[in-house]
């Protein structure tokens, strides 16, 4: 049995929540999220948050809440900026699109898009007098942690946001790995912080500990209006919405959340150092938890009979950048196992 | 704490599906519904319908499975002929109209709609000279069970899909409660049969036993072509989907599936009778597991003091129709005390 | 050749917008609809409206109309209440829909709806404790005329027009037949009075004297906000946008658009009696420029010889209802024709 | 007043247009298109095109006609390949991904995309194992001639059907200004060709003579299937259709189609023979009745007192690249003045 670096969500979930479903199972609740469970968890969201008026909504998977989000928010004209590398524009089968909506992409540079950047492209499109034969843009979505596993730091962020606020235009960052983005080594932010730094962002669970779920804080609540019915139009709207609550309370029990995300960092910068020692580069500096050496391909084959990486990209003839995935369940053992092997084929 | 009987996903999930989450949770495998649980379930669920080539996918969600069939067999002009009480017309905020598509409403009688009444719609269209002004009929949904409880025969449902096959277009059935549909007391159809009765239907999990889940059978292949992409736009591809695997395995195996359906029926049969006797009517025969009582207001004033029932209708200034459901965690001894209850109330 | 009384758009235009085109042709403009014929044409109507503030975009067709301006205004959850024969839900091919919103369809009486019927479906979603789980309706959809060729008064508009600001949402009229709704004889409102009694509505150029085009008015100008971008977005925005500002300049010179629907009226009005006489009855109060008699398919088998009709209805074994429309286009010789060969026939 | 180069529809429509829409305005007709001015047109298209079986019909606009052939074709996972200077990509404002699908941009060179380019993005696809976390690309679309006023030669556009061919997936050409293509000097393509070299095409009137109108071919009238539907969906179909036979009955009589377009394209040669002979470059080499020279920044303003240019892009700080469009209705004296105006300034 291979042991796989390939994603974030190999396994299950942390067995607090396992314990926690065991527990409940039998307790009745009403469906569709108005149960105590996600009353609780959202109680404690907002505690971590140190808000008091965030609207919270759980959803179950992050495609779902990236196009329910932004169709949300958008009138029929208006479009989306994104980083080129952003997940709505690279590997959601153009579920934005396919509400009505283009992504207007901009080249990142390590997953990144600078506010001058998305400046440019909203002066242009205010200052364009037949506007009205482009579509409108009226969102800006960045991830964090990036999809190269880069963050931005918190006067980045805040220059993005201001000239979000600027333009008038709602700022939402993809938290599909905000654990890993706010708790690695290099991170300026705190859970608190986003509530000023950005309009929507979400907290990414499927990739924490959760066995899936996906916390969208709208930090106005004006924004999440009529946000449940979205919900369940775009049909993420869980008939059991209690094992989102259960979830995420258990998530933002005694810091579980971060500690998790703590650990793939950690897991991740173990295996980062092993491998520079070894003398190999990596695409993007390694910040959280996925990082992306390059490998000779001769070296890939060899792995790939012990170990599932993920290919990105193709370096040279003898090169490939590989990304590996570390998370919450990385087991160290394991990780020293990688670099023994590593060590042995270089 | 009261007791509900207001619809039949309030509790979690039967036992033998937290214990296999428990056991296997730390097993690694890739995402997206491509892992050996998916694969095993699948191939459980292939035998029990006695298809070797059935196409399988799962799902969250029941809504989401809704539109996401439907928008995948349809072009843009085409519409889905319904009941009007049909769950996508009457109970998903739009969610077939927003994928783009209208919905023809036939009027039910106790939930159900014939093969006449389809056929007269169809022909209707086929013989209009200006078609073309209208949206084509192109696809029928049926739910079995129906959302008033009742089910099709066998004899019912093949005119209907003979009449979907003169027009050449399919039939795709809504089985969010296909389990209570199959093993009720008056039912002439098996799992198998719904290989040769429809085109497309799905095997509710949500309703019966699991933490959710829904199973979408083509029984053509061809039907499901490119389904995977459709899944992923529509937001309905779980990253962690051996879950869903996980959980469909266990239903079928041991006939799972069956054993749970068949004691929500029996509970909602005790009840029905239980009911019954007391000299209350209902809106529609009490069939499956869900019931619908005409009961006076005041009594359901007092009734609701400890039970959640679900309100229906109002049937005059004194009466009220309301809905109790069954599943296959309901405990006898509750139900048992709910007729005390009713028993002294009236 | 049979004479038509199959609709009101058999003919070109009339002979003054001919001129007008033939006279300008090689002025130069520039495109897209923001040239001087343009300004001029929206000048004009203001003037008729007695409105200073007044929006006004020219559209090419009905159905572009109104699906531009109900998507435009409505959010992804939310539908537009309509009377079942509203053009919207009976004669566009599901356009409404393909743009992702439900039709809430009322049944009419004489083709239109009250406002106690349109308040019961308000007030029903905004007391739905689930209300979430059904489309929100946020748009008032009706014709005038209607398309049974009645008009509602101003009493009934206004009442309209106050539920809907009761509920905060806009009263949109299809003024395809506008001019027809306004000058006959039991209409008791005025081209300004539509300010008042409704948010959006649009004056039918194609069915009066023109060769195609629709004024849609935001009687609000914050409602219109972006519209151009939603005419461009829905292939509503016409390249030679002059040839819409021309047809709306010439048809509100001199009260030509009136006059036209007052001709139209009056011949129809003249077939209607002449009909009566006959002792021929109508389904719906003959009003406007479409009449509805109902012939012994028989007769009916005759007439269509000579002449263009256009079917409607069984109304028994023996009989049918048809229509008749006429138009700015109507010759009373051939009028007369048609009731002297009606008179033989009969 | 000044002397319009802004673009090819700043005119009204060609005189024998004019004289048949006034000899034939009381003339009778069905609505929708089903006329006999449109089947005398689609049989002269027939005839210039040597085909007898193409499926064709006719709609008012060119962004309309896009987005409707488009989204006729698709499913909704699928997308289209585009020059990233493609009008669909760049100037409709959204309204192909307003439709639900994704805009696959290709980076071209005055204005055209190679087979080469768009078999890699095929290929990539095809060979992706998780293709269906991606859009499937399904179509591609070119214009002819393009954006930037050069046109494809027979070798090219034979080599980019082959690669359509290949991957099963129709290849789409914008001819907005086909007539221009076709007819410059260094065309090798006939009308009749265009029957072999793509799937399906439109023949633009709106800028070649008409006063609107677009004529979409099918050349294999099973992709047309249903699309009158879609055109009645999309807004396109014009109430008196006739308008559209019409216009272009008469642009394919006489082959004045051909004429107007060799006129335009004579009259950009005489322009752009003149503007190089004083020593001024272009952006793209001129071919049809689009050129875009550099000038200086200075001039540029000089020459705007008198004619109107669309600016395209900056070039360096003191010069910008501008287009000037000629068309049928181009007046050499005018011309000549714009030349002789550009010496003096120069």
């Amino acid at each position: 049995m291979k042991y796989s670096f390939a994603n974030d969500y190999s396994e299950g979930a942390h067995q607090s929540i396992l314990n926690a479903l065991c527990e409940t199972n039998l307790v009745q609740t009403p469906g569709y999220g108005v149960d105590d469970f996600c009353e609780r968890a959202k109680a404690a969201i907002r505690r971590a948050m140190k808000s008091e008026t965030a609207d919270i909504h759980f959803l179950v998977g992050g495609t779902q809440t990236n196009f329910t989000v932004i169709s949300s928010l958008l009138r029929p004209h208006q479009c989306v900026i994104s980083s080129d590398l952003g997940h709505i524009n690279a590997h959601e089968t153009g579920a934005v699109e396919s509400t009505g909506h283009k992504i207007i992409a901009i080249p990142s540079v390590e997953g990144k898009i600078t506010a001058e950047a998305i400046q440019a492209v909203l002066k242009e499109h205010a200052e364009n007098p037949i506007a009205e034969h482009f579509p409108q843009p009226a969102m800006v979505y960045i991830s964090q942690s990036t999809e190269m596993g880069t963050i931005y730091s918190k006067a980045e962020m805040h220059s993005i946001h201001k000239v979000c606020q600027d333009y008038g235009i709602p700022l939402f960052v993809d938290g599909a790995r905000l654990g890993c983005g706010l708790t690695c080594r290099s991170s300026d932010i705190t859970l608190p912080d986003m509530a000023d730094l950005c309009d929507i962002f979400f907290i990414g669970g499927t990739k924490n500990g959760a066995l899936f779920g996906e916390a969208v804080v709208f930090n106005d609540p004006k924004l999440g209006r009529d946000f449940r019915y979205m919900i369940k139009l775009r049909g993420g709207m869980l008939a059991k919405g209690r094992l989102l609550g259960l979830q995420f309370e258990q998530l933002f029990t005694d810091d579980l959340y971060f500690k998790l995300a703590r650990h793939a960092n950690e897991m991740a910068e173990y295996l980062a150092e092993g491998i520079a020692a070894l003398g190999y580069k990596f695409d993007a500096a390694p910040v959280t938890n996925q990082i992306f050496p390059i490998f000779p391909k001769k070296l890939i084959a060899e792995l790939e009979k012990d170990y599932s990486l993920t290919f990105i990209s193709h370096v040279d003839d003898d090169h490939d950048c590989m990304r590996l995935c570390t998370s919450w369940a990385s087991d160290k053992q394991k990780l020293a196992q990688f670099l023994d092997d590593l060590k042995k084929l270089s």
